[in-house]
């Protein structure tokens, strides 16, 4: 069996614990199924899954059978399955968005959206050259700035950590996405993961 | 006398308690001193100071008389000046960019740099267009998201708050700028006054 994830860049793999990635801008060569092997996808890019169709027109979307137990009206079907990952805990997917979703017992209690660490950059830079500074991971979030640099670096790390800790309180935190070790530092009970909606696809397997 | 506070878009005057203003890219028009009136001035915009001296070479720049106890680098003569207004209190102004500063026993201990509202809020757009929305300053800081605007809301508001409450403490919070009012709503000991600067300016006149 081989699940993919079809995302805004990639194609995301995974079969019997091993993840790959090409990219989803043209048809995928990686792929390569056993005879008789089963695909399962979910999708947020539609021309990439005609491009996975065409190929192999049995694969089956598994956003089909997702059912999430939530309130939240537009919740993307990648966080929606990550969310099928876990019972309780706050999932924090940190790429061009830092998107945010907390768990309890298996529902979703709601979730929010910050900008990604990059763009919070490029704002600075585009308000004043005088504020286009480096992000430093390793700012001190108790120490206050005495610079410019350590005051945009605190500015947008201890905003985003602060909420971060008031949302989670004593739940785990598990961070996903291109920025997730670069968030996770600040967290001592932590749980970097990139196979967590992998993870919510085999779980919304299981529960068929 | 008469205070006049050159910034990149305004000359900001006061004189007897009165505040005005006028655009700073075209030479001073409401400025009209009695005959020998004082006139003190910081600026930090070069071309409107020199519109300003050539009509009145006897303006005095108070930037020079300025001593704040800092270990800061780099602190915009603005904040600087702001921060003389008060002895104890955390010093939010909100505009372009919303920058914090500590004050106590009239010692800056220091300060950070955020976004200004108007700039999270054109992030999420560049982000994708399914993140343009408003902001909306009723979000409730308490209850999680259900919706894309409400996530987006959550996220800005609370990530400033959260850290703007961890700074202050039990510290009064003085609000200035343009987006000071949206921000004090969120505070219940806070004060909204956009006079801080001249506040700053004349105990600085006072200390010499």
């Amino acid at each position: 069996m081989i699940l993919c994830d079809i995302g805004n860049s990639f194609y995301h793999y995974y079969r019997e614990g091993r993840i790959w990635k090409e990219p989803s801008n043209a048809a995928p060569k990686t792929l390569k199924p056993d005879k008789g092997e089963e695909i399962y996808y979910i999708s947020v890019k539609e021309p990439a899954t005609k491009r996975l169709l065409e190929l192999f027109p049995e694969a089956k979307n598994l956003g089909d059978l997702l059912y999430l137990d939530t309130e939240y009206r537009g919740l993307g079907i990648d966080r929606a399955v990550a969310c099928k990952a876990l019972q309780d805990g706050v999932i924090v997917d940190a790429g061009s968005a830092i998107t945010v979703d907390i768990l309890q017992n298996g529902m979703h209690l709601g979730g929010y959206i910050l900008p990604g660490l990059q763009r919070y950059r490029n704002i600075y830079a585009e308000i004043s050259p005088k504020l286009d500074k480096a992000i430093h991971y390793d700012v001190s979030t108790t120490m206050l700035p005495q610079n410019t640099a350590d005051a945009i670096s605190y500015g947008i790390i201890t905003s985003i950590v602060c909420l971060l800790e008031r949302t989670a309180k004593n739940k785990r935190i598990f961070f996903t996405g291109g920025d997730g070790p670069s968030l996770a530092r600040y967290f001592s009970h932590s749980i970097v993961d990139n196979s967590l909606v992998f993870k919510g696809m085999l779980n919304i397997l299981k529960e068929r």
